[in-house]
């Protein structure tokens, strides 16, 4: 239902009030979103080991205490998001693209959405549902960048001074822009990949100032979370620091390790800095591995477009059948998946029998086994004899960060059973489409690196099986498998590859990275569009892309138009019009058309329904004469404010049935000429719609007016004429 | 003198003979610029091995012969330039980045010019010169991409069918944009940083689709250029591969030592991977060590302003006093300044005092004395005795490459003297300035880092021996410094900042480098513009900023257009006025304006002068009548295909004084509805010059039609009508 959806207003409106004023340009958007880690990581640790600490005494009270937790939390998520904050369910990327592209849904960056994110997320991750945190993440350093530039929220009395000069829809767009690259800088603790990240995959306009910007804004944030991980590992933070919540730290030479294992069996060798050339380690994989490689980009694409079509489709059922009936659905949804979720994470690894942990290394440093919830691989869970571990119960009965980080590891070669991988795989994607949109906040990318890594240790397992050599790592197949999974269901692929270097911290891996997401994203696009595009698209979030459609080309601008009748206003206009006229509609721009003294008519700008309604409430511009004022001889008087124009990011703005007039108002007039804008973009009516969609795309418009051909021509500007020196 | 530069016309001509022909979308411009790496790397190699081998056999004659074969080189580069291909000269970047905003400087993107490069720059980078190729690099890059666009060179009978898809300006300058990020790609070994660099500091547009492309190309090239150095080390390449010529290879570990160098002494515990926090090394820069850092950041503003501003003069002067001689002082010039490089750097370091060899270590791996012109530290230059080395001559009397990987090389901890580094520091500063400039090909990014790192390298000497701490490292503060310079001077951030940790394969220093560059532009940018901004607008490449400046905000179009005559042509007209009016000015597009039935004026068009020229010398299209050739009853006829009408890439194009017409062909009409763009963008009068800005910079036009307003609205576009299904 597309109908609740209005476009935002980048185009700076020129009106005289606007004029008198003096603009004060941005400056410094980098403080938005510096609170987002400390804030979330913290709520979210203690959690996990109220939750580990139970189940560690019996495995049936365990199994009882386990599903009730998460229940407990999953049911707070849900809770939280249907009663006080409906537009904090999902991930909110698909809605900040959108807001980004022009497109305001209503509700997506108030104060309550970004409270219901926060404390949203930290329920549906902390019970164990199959869903991620750094979607939200996203939004949320959105929302406070965007509350940021509001100067906090009027409602909830958290306003500051010096941050009102963020007021149009354009400084409010930069500032959204920051705050996702915040978001995943934060998130990943990869600054240069939420950078990208804002580049690639949520803006639409790009402005070399703006990239500069992002930087400075991703930067700092990297540092407050260097700063905060550095204050938590002297164990202030409770249960984050140990395992590493949210963030996994791989470690770089774990890595070097593995694409190099020859070193693992003597260290010696390895720490000696002299020979680089066979130092390097990037010419270590072989060609013949390129093969297995791109087989794991084809499984991505393949997977990845195939959970596009899936959440598409579950996404359409839940909207147009199940969600209509009600929250108490809703919540009653996500709660059986919750206990579906638990049992299966509990139960399957049940069955599973235990293997006998591999011999131990004194120098690998690996203990086995270890007990659960504890961090580290070789989990120890219902098996009968010491010295052994539960490969299903590892990455299942596990948080999701200790699990990718198990699943990425090197050196633990035969780790994983192939049955319990497969196992993991199929009811772990089935889980995480299922799961997907339902009434919680949700990611997508911790779930797609889960997938994707499963599968790629899976292949990796059978190369090593097959090639019979060691050097080849489980752990690197694991990691290209997970960027397999997220380029071919996401479709990213610069910020991607820099966000799996930067979460990896190994930059030997880009080359094999930049191939494996060139192939599955390029298979997924042979299917369906990428996963964020899907869900826009069927939220009734009209996104438009930068391309034209081709059938574009044969059209005209007056075609485009069709048979619509232009509702315009003259320039003075009765009050009583004005108000029957909006509501006899819903358009949010008209022209306003006026009489030159020889009596021929001409465009004198458009103006806004909400100018036109802040102008109805103040009643300050009524007149009794229905001539223009500067007719009778005055000069036009300033009565408004520009911040009165200003529209309220965190609430729905006025509409016309919120404004009471007596019937002595309505008999007044109103000359429009002093709040239009004055110069909108105009195009003649033979215009191709191509070149039409251009402009409107490219300046980020909202109305453009089709007019005559012109008659003469005034003027020739050329690049010369805007070369201006300060 | 900027009248020999014209615009470029992105915009794309509906006029009729295009709406006929089927539009071939250019799809896989991914094998642009493949080439560049083996084709220069190979040449450059053996070229070093010859000087060095002479060199070593005595120290007068070794002078000898190593001044005379660097001015060999030196002479033959700026022979080639000067004489052969004078658009080769510089670094390409400004001229490059001027393209890539809508300006065509004559012959940038010529084969010649090409050629010119390539050749140019082995001689000048050869000879030893203090300037790098990695500038030179990115402008072969958009050049072969150009090219392969363009076909192949017509002239030099290069041409290939299948790659004549991309004809449009549009088209080639997508292509050009991919060639940019694959030359940085290949002069650095990265291909993140070749996207990056195309995006923030050459390109002007951006569309996502773009993203694909560029990351694409940048991937293939990296993939060659990795077989292409696999391929050397076996020895396939002369002198090339074992010291690494472009690429200085620095190896991860070597860094991860340089931030935890107490492993240096006891390597086991280096490499032992189990306990993960103590080992991240990036906690391990403690705080007041950040002040240091900052230090280095403000020194490399400062430093690079002034660079910029040094350069602008010397440019300036060179332009309007020394050039003017003509090429023969050119070549004298650059003779010069060559001889006074190989005079310094060979006898400075004679001056110098030997130090004695560092106490050898075998686990450290390093040798000392090393023979000169061998890769590797400590090099023995005129030593008396045995165990002895000359730390100028590591740094001076050495390839470039060889001197930064010194600079930047750990566990080298008191290798070079404060007074050693001073010295080269302000010789290099001043020889780098000199020579900027100069008629050879330039770039900029190795001299900068030469600069950067020795001051990098001197601070951290100070903090060394201020701290008394040995967890810092010299070579991280060369490292910083190095980033500190260029960033000051180029004012790049984040493909800076990718480029240096692609550089050194270390992402633990990323945060460091972000904020060295952070302080270093903000403190560049209080003094002066960027160095390619300020060199390309003294090259008369009228840059259009992103931002409209801030006066425009009170101007209208028409003021901008002055008092202006509009020269227009009616729709039929006299080639003899064609003619003349054409000869009259330089103009290069012009209205058309046609009268309808009723008698009033009407504007159909804009017609360019290329494509008159084209009609005029076809001559296919003149007729006898005045009258248009619809009203007589006849469909338009189609004379021309599409790709008459297609600007040559490589050569000037046809002018008006090519064409020659006989007195009766000049008696002919012309009805010129056919050929106009039938909608070109217009503005109102009134509107504020800010969104004319706006709308010809982001949209990329070259003419912009003032006209009156319009009489009346015949329709209005919002999302809702751009919004089309395939
Ligand atoms: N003043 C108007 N007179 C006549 N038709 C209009 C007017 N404004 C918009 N339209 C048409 O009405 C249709 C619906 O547009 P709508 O009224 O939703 O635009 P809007 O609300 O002003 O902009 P948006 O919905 O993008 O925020 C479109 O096809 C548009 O062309
Ligand atoms: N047809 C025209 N009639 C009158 N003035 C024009 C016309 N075309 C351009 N001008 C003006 O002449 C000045 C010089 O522009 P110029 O002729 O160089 O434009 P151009 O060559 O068409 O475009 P460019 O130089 O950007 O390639 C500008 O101030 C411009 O406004
Ligand atoms: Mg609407
Ligand atoms: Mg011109």
């Amino acid at each position: 239902d597309g109908s609740s959806v209005e476009s935002l207003d980048y185009e700076v409106i020129e009106n005289y009030a606007y004029r008198e004023e003096q603009a004060i340009k941005p400056e410094g958007t980098g403080l938005a979103a510096v609170l987002i880690n400390i804030s979330v990581e913290n709520f979210a640790g203690w959690k996990y080991s109220l939750t580990f600490s139970i189940i560690q005494k019996s495995y049936v009270a365990g199994f009882i205490v386990y599903v009730l937790i998460n229940l407990a939390l999953v049911f707070s998520s849900v809770y939280i998001i249907t009663q006080f904050a409906p537009a904090a369910a999902g991930s909110g990327i698909p809605e900040i693209k959108g807001y980004l592209n022009g497109i305001d849904t209503h509700g997506i960056l108030f104060f309550r959405t970004l409270i219901g994110k926060i404390f949203g997320s930290i329920g549906s991750v902390g019970g164990g549902l199959a869903l991620g945190k750094e979607g939200p993440l996203v939004h949320i350093g959105a929302c406070i960048a965007s509350l940021l530039g509001q100067g906090g929220s009027r409602k909830y009395h958290l306003s500051s001074r010096w941050l009102q000069v963020f007021k149009s829809d354009r400084d409010r767009r930069d500032l959204v822009t920051c705050g996702c690259a915040a978001g995943v800088a934060a998130a990943f603790r990869a600054p240069v990949g939420g950078v990208l990240f804002a580049l690639e995959e949520v803006t639409s306009w790009w402005r070399s100032q703006l990239m500069w910007r992002v930087f400075f804004t991703s930067a700092i944030v990297a540092v407050v979370v260097r700063t905060a991980m550095g204050w938590c590992k002297n164990g202030n933070c409770g249960h984050f620091g140990s395992g590493g919540f949210i963030i996994w730290d791989i470690s770089g030479l774990e890595y070097e390790l593995s694409l190099n294992p020859v070193y693992g069996s003597s260290f010696f060798i390895v720490c000696w800095p002299s020979n680089q050339s066979s130092f390097s380690g990037q010419e270590d994989y072989s060609f013949r591995e390129l093969f297995p490689m791109a087989v794991i980009g084809v499984i991505g694409g393949l997977l990845g477009a195939l959970f596009n079509q899936l959440t598409l489709f579950i996404t359409r059922w839940r909207r147009n059948y199940l969600h209509r009936k009600g929250n108490r659905v809703k919540i009653i949804e996500v709660c059986l998946i919750s206990v579906i979720t638990s049992v299966i994470s509990f139960g399957l690894p049940l069955f599973r029998n235990c293997s006998p942990c591999p011999e131990s290394d004194a120098s690998s440093g690996i203990e086995c086994p270890n007990a659960p919830g504890v961090y580290g691989n070789y989990v120890n869970f219902y098996c009968g004899r010491d010295k052994e571990y539960n490969d299903l119960a590892t990455i299942f009965f596990n948080t999701q960060d200790d699990a990718i980080r198990n699943l990425f590891s090197a050196k633990t070669i035969h780790e994983f059973s192939a049955k319990s991988l497969l196992t993991f795989l199929v009811m772990f994607y089935t889980l995480a489409v299922v799961t997907f949109g339902t009434a919680v906040p949700a990611g997508q990318f911790v779930p797609g690196i889960m997938i994707g890594s499963t599968y790629g240790r899976l292949v990796g397992m059978f190369v090593v099986n097959f090639y019979q050599k060691l050097n080849i790592e489980e752990g690197t197949y694991a990691l290209l498998g997970a960027a397999s999974f997220l380029g071919g269901s996401m479709r990213m692929t610069v910020s991607l590859c820099v966000i799996m270097v930067e979460i990896t911290n190994n930059l030997k891996l880009l080359p094999l990275i930049m191939l494996v997401l060139l192939i599955s994203k390029a298979v997924g696009d042979a299917f369906n569009e990428g996963l964020y595009e899907e869900q826009a698209r069927l939220r009734g979030i009209p996104l438009l892309e930068s391309r034209p459609k081709y059938q574009m080309r044969k059209m005209t601008a007056k075609e485009a138009c069709g048979t619509q009748k232009v509702i315009y206003f003259p320039r003075t206009i009765k009050v009583a019009d004005i108000v029957s006229i909006l509501r006899s509609n819903s358009h949010n721009g008209f022209p306003v058309i006026d009489h030159s003294r020889s009596g021929e008519t001409l465009v004198i700008g458009l103006v806004l329904r909400i100018h036109l309604l802040v102008l109805l409430q103040s009643k300050a511009d009524f007149q009794h004469s229905p001539l223009p004022s500067d007719l009778r001889g005055r000069s036009l008087p300033i009565r408004h404010s520009l911040s009165e124009f200003v529209k309220p990011a965190s609430s729905k703005g006025i509409s016309i049935e919120d404004i009471h007039l007596s019937s002595d108002d309505l008999e007044m007039y109103i000359d429009l000429a002093p709040f239009v804008n004055p110069s909108p973009y105009v195009v003649p009516e033979d215009m191709s719609l191509t070149k039409v969609y251009n402009l409107f795309r490219q300046l980020g418009l909202r109305h453009v007016l089709v007019v005559p051909r012109a008659s003469r021509v005034i003027g020739m500007i050329t690049r010369k004429d805007l070369l201006m020196e300060d």
